[in-house]
């Protein structure tokens, strides 16, 4: 909490998001001088930048506004997005199984709005870097503005380009795929990783998991796994306790494989 | 591959995992002029250092093995554990929930098998730091050795003390607890966290998950989620694709809130 | 289909369904002269009586309705409801689990809209019973219209009277109980069944699954299970084969027991 | 319970289950002067006979026998098995699906063990029919044991013949079929159906259920749904409340359609 004045925490120009009471919330940019407005109200970006992290400032219309530290999973799930995403329940599980660390090199296809490269970059770090393709100007576009904004353009290398056209790494430690058809291109990625590196995919369809299945047998692999998950949130009343009434039924199939050096 | 003799990747002393075709899994470390000998078979540890990761080597018995750098996922799946583990499904989801970057300051309560200390300290790197905590000497003394195996142990402080002590830290970034009666210690974490600082914790049971609830209620935090997660694994046919038989039916519930500053 | 004219088949005073192409269904009663008018057109009744079950009549909008039967599950999915209702995925285990058949007896307390009294009393037949609880009239009533429309209404007895004051039964085969507190009735429900009789009830909470578990324990019942169903249901497109973005999460908890003679 | 000597319930010939007090269960027919003899010990038909539905017996080792009526469920899931089943968590939907009601004309292919045969016999009774059919002599003489067992026999007309020669009924209400390719007899499906008659079919992998719904696209069918259903058991523990740890991840998808009487 700011005492004496104010605060050393938050900055001009620092990205915050602000949440309501009843969970809204609103990512935006601290700029002295300026105000946040919202249907909630507005409010002086000085204020809060008179305030602290986890403090709450008040709008014109009297409504609480608690300020806090953008994470990835609200980054995520704020995104104005023009392409599917992958979300935090499938996400996680795939930075493990790709088994992303500092230093590691890690192929990114297509790119979409950056959530993956973005994850991925992290971690990796500036000993690290994440190749990430796309062949849509547009996404190329979005992603680049995305990634600056949650600070890890510099670790990331984007490239427009289809990947017909073959990836120009190799012996990376990990490969991202996420193209509707990942079947046409499992030997790029074969390429591509350097022995025992880490594969994954993530296919909407049972007919793509199917055609991807087909292609991965003789294709180098080994370790095929196939999984999806179901998330269930849960009403936090501790004295009715109960699932939600409805939830995500179906994100993506994800398929994992591991890279050997004979066919 | 291989190519003109000796490979210059795998070395004496490094950490290895053999997997069989039919998919056991062994990780060991190289020990130059010994032999690694399990029911499938010995094979000479010179002969996996003339190989590649990727590479299989033949046993005496004519099986199999190839040889990959353990992941995460499987160094945690082949615990000899004593503890009840985090396993990846879940821990995938934490880290991303509890917004683990680099150079974040950490704690873990308890340590038990290291797991969580071991995926977190990865990824804060030495800029960062993991507070683990463990009231038991014989958890602590095995999660230490297997953080030196995993190349972490510098990243991660342990000490041995009961939280009902409180921990010395404060102003740290995120608060993973994992002990038996959580809702005994909220404010032990609110006090530790800073403004907007990230908390997780797990229970087995409904009984715990109401119990955590009653307390976070009033105890300074917010975006109280609760949610369990179900995996589900497909036979990698791509012939006959269908779930396996059975499934994991549950790990755990996990918690999560946010800390603001005013209760 | 109709061959030769009128349709002996659809009668005036029949109850339909009438199913629009985008999956829209109308329950109605066949009214020879009138007219059945929804926001898809109109459509005589005569028009109707003159087709056949599987056929379809055209709307004065050019919408195609199918004519059906109206099945347990359209009845159910379709009604105009007041109370909670037990959803056809919980109900079609319940009816197994107390192995409702031919000439049971049974006892159905709350009644709500009917679903459950309806859905045994089709079993038991009329050499069988249900005596139906409830005390609400306006539930009672709301019932009593539902088990007529759906000709069961004489096998199906109905008491305003709450379980507090006990049942008049006794050496039923099967109990179906559900109101908000079961647990304060399971002593009733002991009394009520035969040895070896069968019980069911559904709760919506954790809470109420532990008040009942806890009480169940030394009140003379046996193989008590405790289960939810998870319903997915696929777009049925076989090109792209997947769940549905959303689903049910959940509806209610059911739990089960047998008496036994001695507690 | 039992009063004043001999029992009236159980008689000579009956068919019992007995579970012991963890959960064993035997079914049997009880035979006057014999000796039902386990490795819990032995137990004179007579002592059951002496008893009620309810009540418990001790073996020779002085375990606890309950004795119960087998209900459907039990029956079913103490199969000795040569086929695959319909588990109830499945059946149960599928009998109100299918809409069966008393004096229902239903078909049955394959026969299988019965199982399904006997749920429906037992809601159609004496005034309705189920037709089941198989191919195989061995499953045919078993399931006619077990309808005999259940006392359905007489609902149930068996005959030994391929779906591909068609079927010998028209009109029927119902059609429930369980072969390995049911696309192939999509065809006779309908022209055994009446109008607005209701189909269902069960398969375990989603290449069939892509293979059902290419065919049944254009055959004459609406409603067509595709449903699978997870059952999670909890242990019914009050103070420690949770699911067990593992579960059955899958059965079969279920795909229901109903017949519309033009192409």
């Amino acid at each position: 909490m700011a005492c004496g004045g104010e605060s050393i925490l938050i900055k001009d120009g620092e990205r915050i998001v602000l949440m309501s009471e009843n969970g809204d919330e609103f990512i935006t940019v601290v700029k002295n001088g300026e105000k946040f407005v919202t249907h909630l109200g507005g409010v002086e970006f000085e204020k809060i930048m008179n305030a602290d992290f986890g403090d709450f400032v008040e709008t014109s219309k009297g409504e609480k506004l608690y300020i806090l530290k953008p994470s990835i999973v609200e980054e995520i799930l704020n995104l104005k997005r023009k392409t599917q995403i992958v979300y935090p329940k499938d996400l996680g599980y795939i930075l493990l199984k790709l088994d992303i660390k500092p230093g590691d090199r890690v192929i990114d296809v297509g790119i979409g709005s950056g959530v993956v490269s973005y994850a991925i970059a992290r971690i990796v770090g500036k000993e690290g870097k994440v190749y990430a393709y796309d062949r849509r100007e547009d996404f190329i576009e979005q992603a680049k503005e995305n990634l600056k904004n949650w600070g890890v353009y510099d670790v990331v290398e984007i490239k427009c380009k289809d990947l017909s056209e073959g990836v120009d790494e190799q012996d990376v430690d990990a490969f991202f795929l996420d193209v509707p058809k990942p079947w046409l291109y499992i030997d790029k990625v074969w390429k591509a990783l350097k022995g025992g590196g880490r594969f994954a995919t993530v296919v909407p369809t049972t007919n793509q998991v199917q055609e991807i299945l087909a292609t991965l047998q003789d294709s180098g692999f080994t370790k095929i796994e196939v999984v999806e998950n179901l998330f269930r949130f849960y009403k936090p009343n501790p004295h009715r306790l109960r699932p939600y009434d409805r939830m995500v039924a179906h994100t993506t199939y994800m398929i994992f494989g591991v890279k050997i050096n004979k066919k």
